[in-house]
């Protein structure tokens, strides 16, 4: 990132590579710093919902949460500080995020409704993504997450056609069983379907007659075999990202292009010798 | 498509076009209002289906309903008209179904007993498929129906073979149990013995008895294995339609050699260009 | 199959390649016609342990199982006659399958509480194998087969490490919920941990302790992310044979070897121009 | 292993090949006794744990027990003496498990309350992992766990993602059901979470508004999906552990080229033979 015509002042970008990046060792320990803290905080968060721990601890879970909320309050402070644009990283995605993680407290200490808000700051768990930057993870996400963006319309086809499925046949076993087995609607039937065609199978409504168990056994194995329709996609193309990495190692020495197969003897692109 | 020997007045060509085409803005505007307008009408029998919104808002949902029919009553009109034989039409696949989202309706306010019919205007969803013709879903949709359609028999095997297997662990299960337990029959039993090896897993019928809960446990650790099956199958083909479409259909002029990739310029094997 | 020394009469072999092979039309009609039969044969046991229809269909039930039984004696005897060696025939697989598929109705009608010996005719399921033979199928079930075969060292360390953790998971549950929770014993909670590794998920034995809700939850994701190992073990297998299949299309002029990758000039055995 | 500066005595390095190696028929035998050993000891611990068969034969279950106890400790006795570095061997994985599998039949007899420890003996199972050393069955181990370690790193990324993604959709979950939908904390829903993104489904825990069961349903159709990215990464590493072994080794001595397979005897690319 060039600093040219950056008018800035020289510790506020020092403090931006610190806190943004993570290649230097301050900027390393300030991510696993933040990745400590946002994991105690979500806990507590987590403690604070159970009843008896509320009730016999309330007045620790409340100075813990404070003390989180001023840190992560501060961190959020220096970033718009340290930043070049405060107002893009405001709106940006992790922006949002870092501002609703800090926002239901304040809010439940002055409307006083608004404890329900506190279940908002579940969301800090998504500042975790941020620190997936550290190290090696990077690489792995990026292979991931490669194989899943080229597969989305695959996917999105894919999930289309299962969501028409469950409500046709949803709609079905509402014709079939009725009212009278728990099937109420349709919504309710697909809601079946889903439960049923995923192989999650919760059992709080099952077929009661012949048909409809015939009918819901035609679901269970569509769905048991449908589900290699998503694994295929996802599996060819982490195949495909894997070789396509082995075919690009060598470069032309002519015209430098890539992406040439193991075994070419010349380069695809300019038909220099690959030597 | 020839237009030659075509008989009809040329405007019912052109609106043959937007309704049946999806590559000119006309034809792509009315599928993505066709798209919108089934959305909207399942939504509504769906909406229907559940008592206490039927008896609240009855009425609006009978005009809603009407007026979707009416609209698809146009548009199946409009295409029997537009399309150079209507009957090979009105037979297809999509004409049939055309035919039975608007036909209940009209059934139900001429015959009184007609009302379970309405619940095959849920078929209406099938005419989405009809608007994957859409854009850039086609060629994932037909990379996918490729993959299915050339490992069917592969399918087909495997599905027999599950079902011989569940027939007869199904039999064994209701000679271990027997009626006191739940296993009132083999159909019940090969009910359960599907439940139980797609995983899905309900829970309204489990073995009770030490050998019961042994054998289930064979049952389940063979559809958790067996799921490998269909899974390869489907991700084997993928793979080969992928690694196939991207590499053999082209061959070096100069010394017909293949396996060349879709962008070489150069023959990887004597360097002669591609032309 | 070399037909010298063979001193049956002529009509006795013709007969076997009618009920023994699939390549004429006479056999291939006689497979067909076993395939009905059996499958009516199976449905029959099923609809006779319905008690309902068992006991209003009781006397038809019994004069079409006789006949079936009548039916596949005759078979099976034509089996023992045709066959060049009856013995080698009567214990070979098939031969023992065929055997029990007749003789529980004969013992039902000798020995008075045979009747439980009944369900053992759901063993006439396993000779649907036989029609595999049948067409195309042969060679997907073989595709099929022989992945499976070549993967069955890879897919026993598979189980053998499942059922390891399953015994160790369920045994540590043991001592997490106790006997006041359900877990009554070792085997049992060795059940229930299939049960969930499998993602099957009965629910009639959950863990009702916050420990053990914990362990079970490492249980849930450890099975929900092993089930990738055996299907990765199947489709590389299928993939291999796949590719395997490709390559081997072409043999060498010269020393008639196969197994040459598509790119191949010279034969990779004797070095001869693949021409 | 080389033998020189060896100062034991030549029976203890003769009792270390037979006790520690599977290479020689001693030490195979060895092996196959110890496997049975452990796989009796291991049911014993079961049986012990079913309350009618210990009231019952009680006694014969202790005498059992202690004579699997003393032949554990005779073998721990011999490979401590056996092994060059005593010390080293009592610290190693499964030196701690050797030791682990004999010390609470000891604690049972002299500390009254030590009853509990005794499931510990259930460890004895990880001791078969030893014996998978037997034959053909280290080679296939070899294959699965490279691939596995190999893919560590995705798996890690993905098992972090599923983590961020239960916890925030059970968080979700407990602020739509609320507690008097059995809902009653955040660990709570997250554990319903883990249950129904698993396709495991006890059904203990199910939603009961409309809006919850929406949002079930996504978690369903996401868990359904997601499977395929684990199965995808083993699946696309055993392909490339295959297929990198059978290729990619040798090397042309003529022309140097690559990609020959494991059994070709001539060069693909040139003729030379390969020697």
């Amino acid at each position: 990132m060039s600093v040219e015509n950056d008018t800035r002042a020289p510790w506020r970008e020092r403090l931006r590579v610190i806190i943004f990046e993570a290649d230097t060792p301050a900027g390393k320990a300030f991510d696993v710093g933040l990745l400590i803290a946002i994991v105690l905080s979500v806990s507590l968060v987590m403690i604070e919902s159970v009843a008896p721990l509320r009730e016999r601890h309330g007045f620790e879970i409340d100075v813990a949460e404070w003390a989180f909320t001023i840190l992560f309050t501060i961190e959020y402070g220096l970033r718009l500080i340290s930043v070049r644009r405060a107002s893009r990283y405001a709106w940006s995605f992790f922006g949002v995020v870092d501002f609703l993680a800090i926002v239901p407290t304040y809010l439940s200490a002055l409307v006083p409704g608004a404890e329900s808000l506190l279940v908002i700051r579940g969301l800090r768990l998504l500042r975790i993504f941020r620190v997936f930057k550290l190290g090696r993870f990077l690489g792995e996400a990026g292979v991931l997450s490669r194989a899943l963006m080229s597969s989305r319309h695959k996917i999105t086809v894919f999930l289309g056609t299962v969501l028409i499925l469950v409500t046709i046949l949803g709609a079905a076993m509402y014709l079939i069983e009725g009212e009278e087995n728990g099937f109420t609607s349709i919504p309710q039937s697909v809601y079946w379907a889903i439960v049923t065609m995923t192989t999650v199978g919760y059992g709080d409504l099952v077929p009661q007659t012949l048909a409809g168990k015939a009918l819901a056994s035609v679901v269970m194995v569509l769905g048991y075999s449908v589900i290699a329709v998503p694994t295929g996609i996802v599996t060819a193309e982490i195949v495909e990202t894997a070789v396509g990495g082995r075919v690009s190692t060598r470069s032309c020495p002519e015209c430098t292009s890539e992406g040439h197969e193991a075994d070419a003897r010349f380069c695809k692109d300019c038909g220099a010798p690959m030597a």
